[in-house]
């Protein structure tokens, strides 16, 4: 019994973040081609759906990002061994929560099986178009036989518009389902887009991986759609971090159906492959800003902007650096614009700096320049900003084009009792 | 003001950490050719001495390291300037607690500039041979003509014995002050070693530098005694880590007065120089392990032991990777046996894996091996081997020949009330 969890793990949204999104889970499109199903395994919670089901139609392309940890969990070895494979035939994707399947030896690869294949066979497909995940406890064996025995109820219950039971249904400590869809008008027909994450730690190997699955009719080659997944999780998926730990388990799928009656989608350059990227694009940010504000303990939506790199890459180091600071996180939740925090983040992270050429911005307050607290500023003002909900750090290096951003929460009490105090 | 203390910083050890050393501050020997002298001089704590000064006699030769960070602050910079400068006449060491002296444009060398002339003055040495350390707030000028005012008085107090008073002199969030010594015989004489320290979070900018100052009464020369102090740098100061974040002022400066009637140590490799250099490694790791145990917040003292990885470099992104997860510290801080997290630290270190080649261990507990928890694990053992107070992590890779060992503590809600909940 290596995991634990919150008591108010899985509890089904009746204690609702202050981030959540106001209203409540989003009105999704339905898309073409898939049905969804969830259903009560008991893999480890009681009194809540724990594993759900998408059955994708026959021509589905599917396209995929992984965790890059070296001990990644046997589903997801499983997944990354099957993306690319000739789109014969249906799909499908079988999720479950309460145990991740993870460093669990050589049991753990034959309970991948184990499901895959029953899947295979309940909906009559190639075992190698069956995707699964798990997201729970780690080291224990995945008890599959209790999936097994619901996998008929599950087929029975298949349904073009049950998104939202299906966030719920794949849900460990996070506090609130997570959806987010657009729609949009190519020449010729409309391409609507439908996706669902869970992910509340940053991510935390027991009980807050980050899965996330994205629907949509569009008709599109899978290397075109890679490519669009593998881009875009650059500037999304990897660039939110709420603790700085990598999930042994971390998915992202995203399936084509090719049901809508758009022209198909050949290249990624063309205007249709730019109109339908910058609309998943669009999908997959809103999904990876609801995995931030559920941040196990978060209190704070952080935005880090950095210009004026040497690089890209050094951008991105920097970003990096203060939005994973121990330092920097407890000021924000301590609603303390201590900006001496955000200067000791940069100069850590291994990025060129030139202290004097560095700025710092609180949202549209100058804090520091050239080496030193502008003179404009007055801590009354950084004071009054930290109060805010959504803050915006902006660093300027004033030293080249390199840009990065990326999201953060704070680190709180509560995300010491979620890690610390609460056993199983 | 973006600085901020604990309403306990400096209280001059009233409150003892529980995982201070038993016996308070240890007896060091008196090294010839040093004499020490602190004062209060108001920089910002009131009723406490806040600056101490260290004499050093003429021909001491003076090694060290720094802070790597690109946002390095005056003083870090100017010593950095001046070591390895020829030994000729006396030297000097002035540190104040309170003000770091960092980010404050140029008015932060000018303040260091200030301070060395004065120095170099009083005790009528070359201001090259004067070093100064500030630690304390970030960004505020330091109030340096409050230092100029007491430095008379330190000069007529200077006397040989009185390294606990410059220990506790220079704490700011510290909960003990920290020394260490030794001495050892050569054939021909007796060579002693005496060194104090501060630093509680690994290294709050603001607050929690880490400052180190090692005087030595050998005879050696200036670069034999910085290539062992680099080298012993790498396996003690280098590998504690309270939060990951690192410092703008981390100093470490030692001082060799070459007063022994010891034989001159003329090479890192000759016998003298094996014996010197494993005395001062000796001195160095202990003050090192006193900087975790004071970490802030700190609970738990941990040792994380990595062996079988391809390479030196890979054991060290390992137990670097464990030993700054939140995941993992706040799971020792809940006395939770949650291997899980270690094995998910170990997937993020960036090293090279194998999951099925790995095994952990807590202690002598053999805990997992071959992708799965051992077969002689219980949880009940895991558990009572975490309420311990100095725990080992054991983690062997499986692949080669590469170790690293580092030390850690755990992360507590101590740790987030000391950096969010105090505002200054």
């Amino acid at each position: 019994m290596s995991g634990k969890e919150s008591p108010t793990a899985g509890s089904g949204g009746s204690q609702i973040s202050p981030l959540a999104p106001r209203g409540g889970f989003p009105a999704l499109p339905v898309i073409g081609g898939v049905r969804l199903a969830t259903a009560r395994a008991g893999v480890r919670y009681s009194g809540r759906d724990d594993v759900m089901l998408a059955e994708l139609a026959p021509g589905t392309v599917i396209a995929g990002a992984f965790t890059r940890s070296a001990t990644r969990a046997a589903p997801v070895l499983d997944c990354e061994s099957k993306i690319g494979h000739p789109a014969l035939g249906g799909a499908a994707i079988l999720v479950n929560s309460g145990n991740a399947n993870a460093f669990t030896g050589s049991y753990g690869s034959a309970s991948v099986r184990a499901l895959t294949g029953a899947v295979a066979d309940l909906l009559s497909i190639d075992p190698a178009r069956v995707f699964t995940s798990s997201t729970g406890v780690i080291g224990e064996p995945l008890p599959h036989d209790r999936i097994l025995a619901v996998l008929d109820r599950l087929k029975a219950a298949l349904a073009p518009d049950r998104a939202e039971d299906a966030a719920r249904a794949i849900m460990t400590t996070d506090t609130f389902p997570k959806g987010a869809g657009t729609q949009l008008d190519l020449g010729g027909g409309t391409i609507r887009i439908a996706g669902i994450a869970k992910g509340s730690g940053m991510i935390a190997p027991d009980m807050a991986t980050m899965l996330v699955y994205i629907f949509t009719d569009a008709r599109i080659d899978q290397p075109v759609l890679q490519h669009m997944v593998s881009t875009s999780t650059r500037t999304t998926f990897n660039c939110i971090t709420v603790d700085s730990d990598t999930s042994t388990s971390d998915t992202l799928l995203v399936a084509a159906t090719g049901t809508a009656d758009a022209p198909r989608i050949e290249r990624a350059d063309s205007p249709a492959g730019r109109a339908f990227h910058g609309a998943l694009h669009e999908v997959m940010l809103d999904l990876a800003h609801q995995v931030v504000r559920d941040g196990e303990g978060a209190s704070k939506f952080v935005e880090i902007r950095v210009s004026g790199a040497a690089s890209e890459e050094d951008a991105r180091k920097v970003a990096m650096s203060v939005a994973n600071s121990p330092l920097v996180k407890t000021a924000i939740a301590g609603e303390d614009p201590n900006w001496g925090r955000i200067v000791m983040a940069v100069g850590k992270s291994g990025a060129v700096a030139d202290r004097d050429r560095l700025s710092i911005r609180l949202g549209d307050i100058l804090v520091a320049e050239k080496g030193w607290v502008a003179a404009s500023y007055t801590e009354e003002d950084g004071a009054a900003y930290m109060k805010r909900q959504e803050l915006v750090i902006g660093i300027d290096l004033g030293l080249g084009e390199g840009r990065a951003v990326v999201w953060t929460c704070d680190l709180t009490h509560r995300y010491i009792e979620i890690n610390a105090d609460y056993r199983s």
